[in-house]
């Protein structure tokens, strides 16, 4: 390996000396430690690390580091994952109706600060065509009705694995996706839900928080799970609204949110920065990244 | 009238040159408008006012100055309420076990930054009676089980009634109240929740905050009504938190919040700042104040 | 005047009864009073009125509601401005080598969220053409030195002048403009710093909070004075960070707070909530809008 | 040692292997890593830790540990520092006139948030004894003028080192301690500045603020250095404000950041999550604690 950042995130029961046996392997190794970060569960015993490597100086291959790896893993019943930083994770991007998430996602993207490569853009609808176009990303456009779901979903599944895409961001596709298709793409699908969950659960979040008076709006990032809603958090954020705020200025007040957070959970899962432990997301910060 | 700040609420359907008449009756009668705030709820087609007023130099007594404001009122279907900025509100908190918001209370009380008289502390248990005592402030220790409900809130009752208290705190007061009592109490009972209402109702907020593993925790300051945490939203806050935080945790960072949001809202109330409509609180801004 | 909201802004010194007669003039004229907005500034002894206006049904021309406004306004010495809401105003966009806020004002702009026409980019640099051409908006490429400087700034007023541009938008114009040309746009002229200023005037502002080692980033969005960093602020904001984050870092989580703080000054400064008071902005919340 | 929480706190030059080192250590020596917290400053090349070891089943005194740690330490230039969890802290809080920040502190002492002993009050005003006395803490009114500065600084001295106070609380205090003082007690007095420093430092934050019409206002705790409110950041945070508020208000709403503010900070300097280097203070989060 090269100069290049390699990454583990690993899961397992918590125990004795877990840190001082993973850094030794890797230190052992020739590996400088760059950063590692970890999280003891001690209601579920459980333990979490995400350690970044420089692979600078070490002759292994990754073969014999995962061979090698494996012999630490098994005894300690590591569930273990890593990234050795050497190619960008491929991204589709979903959308309905809705601009705002897509415009800041390909601007991003775009700008270098999404390190991933977008390789289409899926909707049910034509209308955000003109902005892939802009963005010179490739644009499906998938129509669904209750009919041909089933069939539509086929269509999506095989565009994504025709493209080795390795995530799947929800950017306001206003479609319910079946458990099949989720079960296929494990913690690799991010939504974006338009309230603070659990409040507002379901369709029209922002017209139930006027109705209800609330006074902070906001968003959340999540993987997708089979139920709606549901599923692991990554993101949240809320900004302070008043009396004065109609349904039609807390979406436009929320837009900014989903922006924001969304962008922010896309770049967590790219830098591999979370590990998911039932329905909860631990999500490292940075580390001088 | 003396120099002293009059304020008036306002609630009535909306219709074309209300600013200009209400102005116009309070500059005839030599009344200096300190400020004058509006909503407008263009849904519901109603509208709300709230108008401060120097009575410097007026001669109207307050008798004078409702009669003529009724003729105002009547065909133009105010409903409305006036506060002569002449005497202090009657306040009594209730709590249970925990101690945060009530020291905060009483602290600002005592600094003179919440403008009323704290009658009494009343809870179901003795175990905060020092602090009431630290204060000077009358503390009443009356239990209740599940048979002695009703005798117990006809006691807390009388003693609300008998020292002419207006508004009750509900400063974590871990009982719920009859809908006859808070009935007898209307928008005149605040209550403090521990989480972003409408997420985590009910009992064991932090708990389920931890287990959904939200990033964000939050506080709730309503009115009371019947149906239980569904009270008009006079405040929220939150805080973020990460994967870290523990239920214990997230409790002890919840309080930082529940103190804060629980002394705005009492704040707000005391200082006329609040109509409530249906379900929602329309909480005016300070104006210069 | 058709079905149309009238805007006026008025700063006056205080005095009795200002509301009363400035709600009568215009219902007497049979406007409708969509939001009536105001400020006492105590300390100045000074009165600010934010009111907009329906149209509906009235027959009055432009002419005659201002001359019969003057009639109002000078023995009351108001300072007036208003804005019939019948065409949208012209914006240039400067900038020089960072593209997120260029982005996120055009896409804004094209999502129709951003109420005004961006006749041009300016920039001295050639690097983010492609964005304005993204966008179908002309560039104009004018490079500056020191020894050009006078005549740069000739050639960019010549180009606003002749566009009829109303608002010009520092969108992270890395040049110091003269006073000459900043006073020929009056409370035009709109710039973002990356700082919560007053901290951090002047340049590299991520670099010095680094060193500093402040807990918290900010933007500012302000109108440009002749002294640098020094007009009056529309809009502030901050984000949280920690030890972790390098100047690097900094500077990616200083973009989206730069993006939402100039994007919101904009939006305010378009949608005439703004009245300037000495070095204060006094910027109006939006009244149901 | 027993059933205890042992913090040490390491800053050295950073090298390959660190971790692993460090962490083999303890766990050879039997204790159990609790938490194990890291930052790399790249742009100084430096390294810093805070690792919690749990001591149960270890049979190494305090002595034998330390001794064998020095072997450590010293070939790998460690400054470092432990806590053995076993005592609590002594505090002193020094205050003028302003109540709330001691309201605060004694509360949080009182309900067992604030892990220290409250040894003393000291003022150089009599005002706020009666606090000191509602919570049975001892107070002292060593009064100050310029002719007795020095004078009452030896005094002040003399009171915390018989006390053997390890941290000083300058909770507003209003007086500029010597150099002298300060150097003193070296990262042990910790001052809350009432704005978002390195804007508006010095006297007067909040009338400055609202000249400046900034749209935030924040409060920032420090260590007290030789250079007045140049010392390095624990915490800050801030909260909107619009042109309504006064400098009266904005102090009212400052007192809420600054009481949580102070508070957070003097938490971080009792759980030992704090190593300062140079001017900036790492403070690293709670670790499931």
């Amino acid at each position: 390996m090269k100069s290049q950042v390699v990454t583990f995130l690993i899961k397992c029961p918590d125990q004795k000396g877990l840190v001082a046996k993973i850094t030794n392997f890797f230190f052992e190794r020739g590996f400088n430690i760059l950063s590692c970060q970890q999280y003891v569960n001690s209601i579920e015993d459980m333990y979490f690390m995400r350690i970044r490597l420089n692979a600078d100086g070490t002759n292994i291959s990754k073969e014999e580091l995962e061979e090698s790896f494996l012999k630490l893993a098994e005894p300690l019943q590591f569930d273990w994952f890593v990234n050795y930083g050497d190619s960008k994770q491929n991204v589709a991007i979903m959308v309905s109706h809705t601009s705002h998430n897509l415009y800041d996602l390909l601007e991003r993207y775009k700008e270098g600060s999404l390190a991933c490569n977008v390789k289409m853009v899926i909707s049910n609808h034509n209308k955000l065509r003109h902005i892939a176009d802009m963005f010179d990303v490739p644009f499906y456009h998938l129509p669904v009705t209750k009919e041909t779901k089933q069939e539509q979903e086929a269509q999506v599944k095989q565009l994504l694995d025709t493209n080795k895409v390795d995530l799947v961001i929800m950017a306001r596709y206003m479609q319910i996706l079946s458990s099949d298709f989720i079960n296929h793409y494990p913690e690799r699908i991010i939504n974006i839900h338009h309230s603070f969950l659990p409040a507002f659960q379901g369709a029209n979040p922002y017209k139930k928080a006027y109705e209800r008076g609330v006074k902070l709006i906001g968003a959340t990032a999540h993987y997708a799970t089979e139920d709606l809603d549901e599923g692991p958090i990554i993101e949240q954020d809320v900004k302070p609204v008043t009396h004065e705020s109609t349904p039609t200025t807390l979406k436009r007040i929320g837009a900014d949110i989903e922006k924001l957070v969304l962008a922010s959970a896309v770049k967590c899962h790219l830098n591999n920065q979370i590990i998911v432990s039932g329905n909860r997301a631990i999500v490292f910060p940075e580390a001088g990244e």
